[in-house]
């Protein structure tokens, strides 16, 4: 029997999940892994549970300068101190384990860098897909792939509001509010509304699903708040579902498309049925094919699983595995693809009047986009819905056609537009 | 670059699917692994593919006596001399990685004794769910689990052939000819149609996420073959569908079920869209709670995904794990509890005469078993089918009333029953 000795960096929901996972599992992985893992230390300006006052420490140092402390756990979110913190932390030779998306996805070159001089591990399935153990699985079991798409819904937040705005007719503002009333949803909402948080993961996942480095900023990004109740009508009785999704995609260039929107999928995808919190995400590789991990993308516990099943993987390997960045999981930057094509769903508030369809479909023939099927809606006073579903096209030919239209007299503003996926899956 | 040496003992179709794997991905795992593999020997009767002929061996002592080879793979499948086969590599002191669920579910004590005397490492993450990276799952990112439940559909032949029976009203025959003529399912189908295979598969899947084994003859076993086009439609009438589900579960009093059988899930589970040749498994996890794998379960590239993946896991590991059937993965032989609780689906052929449905009630109320609901369908000539869907029920009690019932001499036959599990999923 091994006793490891660890720190936790944060103690909101997911430290005090640490905390709580390896006292309720203690026996079982003593037994089965012959290692006793024992919380040192803890470092937090606010604890979500009870700890004993001795393990409270008064600053990183104290954390870093306790040789006995092989692991540290940061789960405190933010971009700082975390990172700091982290640093230190791996240039004093611990292992990192780490739920924060945010600041591994900008700052993965510079921690993996200092892990590698400190000699201990970096690892972070927890960031992405919560209990969802692809990180590992795109390491040690997709090894004989070469992967070409790798997508999926990784926020739970938007999905759940998503799913209550499809379930029960609701708008999104009330939507929001049931989610930040059920605690699925943070005071704040922008990160996950706004789609960032699904960016830093995906930011995270391509890189290692194409081994090269899909920057955060380089990836296209727009959230929910668009998306109307009318929106997810109309997308129902067109066969659709709207779901937030990360795609990342390699394309016939050698160019990468890294992207998250709203999107229309078939109904009868896989992930169309994937409901409130829960996260999917597919990759499909060279050998494998089509593979898809769903599961909890967040909580105290579910994410508390990765980050606990990090600290025994990292005790039990030999020299730890770092991410150069220069020939090993990457081949120097992605080179982004931001011309994507793919069908497109608009909807306009045009003035209900002779000649507008004719004016919008000329705008697009113009663009190079044809159209596959147009509906119009009642209005209400003098506009009215206008919806069109496109066949393939360039998303730069798209936005051309969009932004013309919008400047139509006959068309209130400019319309909004819904990604629109085919594929089966 | 380190170059590693292997063997292929069987160059059929998963054989052949490595060594083509091999060469088709040789660049990318040297750029993003580092390391070379190289086949240097092959042993078979029969080659799928050409190979040179230098590397075919003459026997087995050729790859065992060759010290330069590393990892023997072993996709001959049957028990013999598959099993003499990686005795011999693994007192050899080289790596074993492996498709062949029947033998190692059946020998896997005797294996993991040789695999660790020789030093090797027995890997066969290839020998359940093909491409699906679940037992390596189970072993590196499960680890802060207690696992209760592992279920799943881990046959593509029989899901592929339900899934012909319910969307193309074939019944089990025509559906069977289809998935040969296909090349889904083999010339002689006992293994999948009777659930044999998923039987295997079960045994290490639940021996893994239990920590305790589960033999192959523990489990009770039924296959599709009497599953008949009525059963299909009338359970798409009530909202389910029929699937083959491998069962493991951990019951109140620390004993485990394991079984293979039909069952009747609700048309909204997840697991219920999985289609065709597809695996999908679930598992529910003291932390993680649930969490499902879904891809290809067979064929060539799919399958070799996991077995070259296992080598490549085995090249990086310093010390291999060895379940030693004592004390790590196993607190000794699983308590096998056969006397699980489910609802149950009844067809009975009856006699078209008063008092019949009396008797048959009459029987369940003896048995304990109370009834949910019935129907009544038109038969042909003085027979017609009476369905009963029960409440949950003792297995026990429902084989005794079904036994009981088939007595009657206004019953044609000992009833058909299919499992109905209400569980979400």
């Amino acid at each position: 029997m091994r006793e490891i000795k660890i720190a936790i960096l944060g103690m909101g929901t997911v430290g005090g999940g640490i905390y709580k996972l390896i006292e309720q599992e203690s026996a079982s992985i003593m037994h089965n892994e012959h290692i006793k893992l024992v919380v040192k230390k803890t470092l937090a300006l606010d604890y979500s549970i009870d700890v004993p006052e001795k393990i409270k420490a008064r600053d990183i140092d104290e954390i870093v300068n306790d040789s006995e402390i092989e692991i540290v756990a940061e789960v405190m979110g933010g971009v700082h101190p975390a990172k700091e913190f982290e640093m230190k932390c791996l240039h004093a030779g611990k292992t990192v384990v780490s739920a924060n998306k945010d600041m591994i996805s900008q700052n993965w070159p510079d921690l993996e860098e200092a892990a590698k001089k400190g000699g201990g591990g970096l690892y972070f399935e927890a960031a992405v897909g919560g209990g969802i153990p692809i990180l590992r699985a795109l390491y040690d079991s997709m090894q004989a792939n070469t992967i070409d798409q790798v997508y999926g819904i990784v926020n739970g937040t938007t999905n759940y509001i998503l799913t209550k705005m499809s379930g029960d007719g609701l708008d999104f503002r009330d939507a929001l509010k049931e989610a930040q009333a059920l605690g699925y949803a943070e005071a704040n909402p922008t990160s996950d509304v706004e789609g960032y948080d699904a960016r830093y993961k995906l930011s995270i996942l391509a890189s290692l699903a194409f081994h090269v480095r899909v920057p955060v900023e380089e990836i296209y990004c727009e959230g929910i708040t668009g998306v109307t109740k009318l929106d997810i009508e109309i997308a129902n009785e067109l066969g659709y579902v709207v779901k937030l999704l990360a795609i990342g995609k390699k394309t016939a260039n050698g160019g990468i498309e890294a992207r998250v929107h709203p999107t229309m999928l078939k109904k009868d995808h896989a992930l169309a049925s994937i409901k409130g919190s829960f996260n999917a995400i597919f990759i499909n590789g060279s050998a494998v094919g089509e593979m898809m991990w769903y599961g909890k993308g967040a909580g105290d516990l579910p994410t508390a699983s990765a980050l606990v099943s990090d600290m025994l993987y990292a005790a039990n390997v030999e020299k730890h595995r770092h991410a150069t960045f220069e020939n090993k999981y990457d081949a120097g930057l992605a080179q982004i693809n931001d011309n994507w094509r793919t069908k497109y769903y608009m909807r306009a508030n045009v003035l209900d009047a002779p000649g507008v369809l004719a004016k919008i479909a000329g705008i697009f023939a113009k663009y190079d986009v044809s159209i596959e099927s147009v509906l119009q809606r009642p209005g209400e006073g003098a506009f009215a819905p206008l919806i069109l579903v496109t066949h393939e096209a360039d998303e730069k030919d798209l936005r051309g056609a969009v932004d013309a239209i919008g400047e139509i007299p006959e068309v209130e503003a400019r319309p909004a537009i819904i990604r629109v996926e085919e594929q089966e899956g």
